[in-house]
Parts: structure tokens; sequence; C-alpha cells
């Protein structure tokens, strides 16, 4: 069971079941060379289908902090994201590949490197996470997951910005519209972030949001910058 | 507005936020007719986008509940309940065609009536419910309004038939095995189920549950023939 529970501890999330984590880990390959006509709650091919649908929520969610982009970027981004391709990666990142159940004959050929292999035992975890916890854990190991592989509009730089500052014991960062640009349908907006009234940084976007977006990443690039 | 109290009625869920559904039952061509570039969050792509996954998670969760099926099945069953015509299907049974808000153009064209934007507009306006109250609300509607279009084995007849002795009063129905057949991996399960010791049914499935589901709809058919 040691390494289910590091597995756990590398996702941040404890299940209540821990039976779904194993089937979740669990390829085909292993149940069949060890149980003729194997159960199909034995490996994790139900919840590879499952956790599939878990996953394209998720990044859709997500990617709805996109304010202004269409639906047509929306779809492209998402694909993006959740290509075999991209979900091996992320796996890899995870570290994914040694907690991977295999049978015999799998295990030989390397197939835990495989990437259709990586990313069907990624969305098994994730439709077992589900499963097990409900669809905010399963939206919060996807955003832990895939974080590097969001761009920077997409991943909440104000927030992070407020925390960094709150950590601190400093007020919270206050964001002012300094002007906006252009015609009504098209306005640029430019926007500066204060902390006790000193100017951290500033942010411009197609919308007030995006603009402040694009300044609390600013700032907390100036801040990395500091350290 | 007084539509949009009567669609809320329609899909048991009020709104917390009422914009929501309004940009879901917008259709592009009128948000193009009333505003030059209109912006994106005035009509129903974005939440088209977002919706498309909360139906597609919904009803995988709903047909984990075949605990016997193979990936396989519960991929064709998706398929067979999300596709554009079977989602038009039901747009209609819910009336959905009287609330969309179309241009002059496609209204002139009987659009509400065209599959493809009863499909788009039931899918936004899941994802607007998703995004006003969360997935477990918007899964409720789902199964609310896809009920029809299970089959028996997924609607779950066990909580039905609980429901139904619940409401007269009575005590909860009680199953118990009363035999199983076959070799270990494809067995039979036997079983009946009961009230206050009176035998209601019987049922049998590949699995105990499976046999308590199909008791539970045995009792719940007989119920229905005694009316």
């Amino acid at each position: 069971m040691q390494p289910l529970i590091t597995f756990q501890k590398l996702i941040s999330y404890q299940f209540k079941d821990s039976r779904l984590l194993t089937q979740a880990l669990t390829h085909k390959s292993y149940a069949f060379e060890n149980a003729k006509g194997a159960d199909v709650n034995s490996y994790n091919e139900r919840l590879e289908f499952l956790g599939d649908a878990v996953l394209d929520l998720a990044i859709s969610e997500i990617l709805m902090k996109l304010e202004n982009a269409e639906e047509g970027e929306l779809s492209r981004r998402r694909a993006a994201l959740v290509n075999e391709r991209a979900l091996a990666s992320v796996a890899r990142e995870l570290g994914l590949s040694e907690f991977i159940i295999l049978g015999k004959g799998e295990s030989t050929c390397h197939g835990a490197q495989k990437d259709s292999i990586l990313a069907s035992t990624l969305e098994a975890v994730l439709g077992a996470v589900f499963q097990d916890g409900g669809f905010p854990v399963a939206k919060k190991i996807v955003e832990l997951i895939f974080e590097k592989h969001m761009t920077g509009e997409v991943s909440d730089h104000k927030t992070k910005l407020q925390e960094k500052w709150q950590a601190l014991n400093k007020s919270a960062p206050l964001y002012k519209l300094d002007k906006t640009e252009g015609p009504d349908h098209q306005k640029t907006f430019f926007v500066s972030v204060y902390v006790n009234e000193i100017k951290l940084a500033e942010g411009s976007g197609k919308s007030r949001k995006e603009a402040e977006q694009n300044a609390a990443a600013q700032a907390l690039a100036a801040a990395e910058g500091m350290k």
C-alpha cells in the first residue's frame, strides 16, 4: 500500500475508498494476466471513460476564465490540452509511470512509458477522484497538475498576488483603471495595481478584468525578480 | 421576464443570476442583429462549449451505474444520448423552442425548430446551470430531462421504490439474496424485495446490485398495474 500513499501525496488528495485508486492505476493487461474473464471493475477502462469527461469539464471551466474568448478559441485551447500527447506529458511530470500496475507482457515492453497508457491512466485517476470526492476536488487536481501548461491569461494572477501580500501581512492589492482607448466594441483597458498606495505594476487588456490579471502577472514577475 | 420564470419551472431550477439563463437562450443571430461586434457574452456559444462538457460528464456518471458494462458499451451509449439528433429530441419534449431568442432572419426560417439550434441551446442551458449552481444541480436536471431516454438498467429503480414506500409512510424495502447460479466469473444473482415481510417482486442480474435494481423495477411495474 506504500506506493498508493506516496501517489496520493503527489496529487494532494487522500481517497476515502483507496480501492478506486488501485483500480485507476491497474491496466487491463495486469487484470487479465491474473484472472480469467477479469471483472470490468478490476482494471481502469471504466474509470478512464469517466475521467475523460471529468477532465474535459474541468479544463472547460478553467478556460471560461478567458472572458473574451470566442467558442472557437476555447475549443482549440481545450483540444491542445486534452490530447493524448499533452496528457502523457502531464503524466510524466507527475511521475505517474512508477505507479501504473501492468501485466508482465506490457511491463517488458516498457508500457508505462507509452503515451497511450500514461494518458489513459491519468484520465482514470481523475475519474477515480471524481467518484470518490466529487467534481470540485477533481477540478482542483486538474488545476494543480496542468498549471504549467495553462497560458498566462488562464491562471489566476490576481488571486496569487493577493495571497502573496496577505502572507506578508500587508493589505490587499488595489486595482485602478487608468484609461481606456479605442472604439466601444474594441476597447483596450489600462490598469495599475497598488499596495498601500505604492504602484506595483501596470497592465492592459481587452476587458478590465483581463487588464487587472495582466497587471497582477506583472507585479508577480517583478516580485520574482527581486528575490 | 415572464418566459424566463416559466422556463425555470420547466427545468425545476431557479437561477441565482438569471442573466446566465438569458445568455444561454440567446442565439448569435439575435445578438448580432442588435449590436455591431456583439460581446461574446451576449449570446450562447461560450455556454454551449461549457454545457457540452457538463452534459458529457453527467451522462457518463449516470451510465456508470451500469456496473457490468465495459468501456466500449458505455461509450456507445453515451454517443447515442448526446448526439445532435437525440439532444434536439430532448429539447423538443421540454418545449425549449418557445424560449429561444433568435434574430429575425433565423426566426423567419423557423430556426427554433432546427436540430442544431435546439441541441446547442440545450447544451448552453446546462452550461448556465452549471455556472450558476454547480455540477450536482446540472446533473439532476440531466437526469430529469433524459429520464425517458435512459434504458431500464440506468434509472435508479431502488431509489424510486424506496421513495414510493416512504411517501406511503411504510417501512423501507428489504432485499434478500435467494440464490446464485453459474460459475464464479459468470454468476447470476436472484433477489427478492420485501416490505413488512411481504414479497413484492423478484429480480435477477449479473451482480447483486443489478438483481436488486431489476427486482425494484418489477415491484414498481406491479404497483403501476394496481392503480
